[in-house]
């Protein structure tokens, strides 16, 4: 029994391809990653983004295409626990680099699109030149668990019992009734049942801290209209650091850029997303 | 002959319905909009955002759904001048976002593909809370013009005489053989026939300038990978202006942020791009 062992990760993404509808993959959206009525959209997003390095690596032509290199979702209504279905069209196969659609659907409906480049992060030349710098945080001990959030938060965000997520003291204002006004949250991330970081992980940690938006006083949901994430590196094993931050909140609409850096310090993913202004 | 009168931008985007195949458009891509030995990737998007917007406000429940509001590009070929085709294909329709894809091909060759979320800016709300600010640029008769950059350059950019572009003297070190290493390239933009920006412009505006790894000694072009842009207003008539930076160079890729702000101080859109490092 593989799947007692499993972590809770690889179950949440876990697909099967469908025997007689090539490039289609189902699988079950688990209740555990609800946040605000609906399932949460980096998880979605690593869902797709499976499906399409499974489409990859099953043709010869584009078999060490594993790991997304850039990936878009657009989401178009809220998915629920349940059934997931996923279909993939592989736009392009290149000798570095294969491009790709997916569609997730439940009972007919489409609950996002994404159109994804994927290839071998490994095999990317080893030259850093960035001025991109960590976040300064203090130790994960020094930080502020989900145990310590309101509990009218973790009643909506079933998703919180599947991390170990600390924020940085700095910026959780909010949760006292005192957002900093600054539009940034940071912290550090893991999973709870200990599964090491990889390419697929970092898509649900693009969308994993609560809205920045909340540092902003606004608190709510925020629906996402897109997200990409671009994957710079495989992240090392150990915790990963988070930023989120919004500069421009005009319009009904924000943006979302987040940050993910590995235990080495590595700049493993930018992220950024347009989402709605909670009501 | 109304053509005559046409700016070179629309011209560069016209595009004809198909008669008999709904949801297919064509178009000429000129040999002005060249740089590098193919079409600049910015025009590209302009095309398939056009495209989607006949596309939408040709049905009548998403007629107001004119301009780009989120538009993702993966580029999967150089395009060259002639021909074009674009296919687009509506994935939702709702009340006040519709949502599509585009494929961009020239002779059965997809050149690029699109997913986009197409609205109305006009009748977003006004509310606007920016952390943002505008560049800080010299005024455009202080900054240097086109008609300054190198010959090689010129003769590789046929673009270049379709821009009144205005570069801060701060970030052309590069063109003088001494780049500054910031990884930034900031400017005045307009259109030399003094065509005043709309959405669909702020798409070419988005890849417009020299790629930022010029400002870290790398010469050459640098392929876009892929290219979002995010159109957070419609732009006031007048200049705009552009910043284009890097923070993350490494594994041989790298991120180009930039935003476009309007003559009223207004951040109209902003945009990132992965693209690989010139060789």
């Amino acid at each position: 029994m593989t799947t007692a062992i499993r972590s809770e990760f690889d179950q949440g993404i876990a697909l099967t391809p469908h025997p007689d509808e090539p490039g289609r993959y189902d699988g079950e959206l688990g209740a555990g990653w609800q946040i605000g009525g609906g399932v949460n959209g980096g998880l979605l997003l690593a869902v797709a983004g499976h499906a399409l390095s499974l489409a990859h690596t099953a043709r010869p032509e584009s078999a060490g295409h594993t790991d997304p290199v850039s990936i878009s979702g657009y989401y178009l209504s809220a998915a629920t626990p349940g059934p997931v279905t996923v279909r993939t069209d592989v736009v392009r196969t290149g000798r570095k680099l294969s491009t790709g659609t997916a569609a997730l659907s439940q009972d007919g409906v489409e609950r996002l699109r994404v159109l994804a480049t994927h290839g071998d992060l490994a095999a990317h030349d080893g030259e850093v030149r960035t001025t991109a710098a960590p976040p300064q945080l203090p130790p994960p001990d020094q930080c502020v668990g989900v145990e310590h959030a309101p509990k009218e938060l973790i009643a909506q965000a079933a998703l919180l019992e599947r991390f170990d997520m600390r924020l940085d003291p700095a910026s959780i204002g909010w949760a006292l009734g005192q957002p900093s006004g600054s539009g940034r949250i940071q912290g550090w991330f893991r999973l709870a049942d200990g599964r090491e970081p990889d390419p697929l992980l970092l898509l649900l940690v693009a969308d994993a801290l609560p809205p920045v938006t909340f540092d902003l006083g606004m608190p709510g949901w925020a629906p996402t209209v897109e997200l990409t994430v671009h994957l710079r590196a495989k992240p090392a094993p150990g915790w990963l650091r988070v930023v989120h931050a919004t500069r421009n909140l005009a319009g009904g609409y924000f943006e979302e850029d987040a940050e993910v850096w590995d235990e080495t310090g590595r700049l493993v993913a930018q992220s950024r997303q347009l989402a709605r202004v909670p009501r």
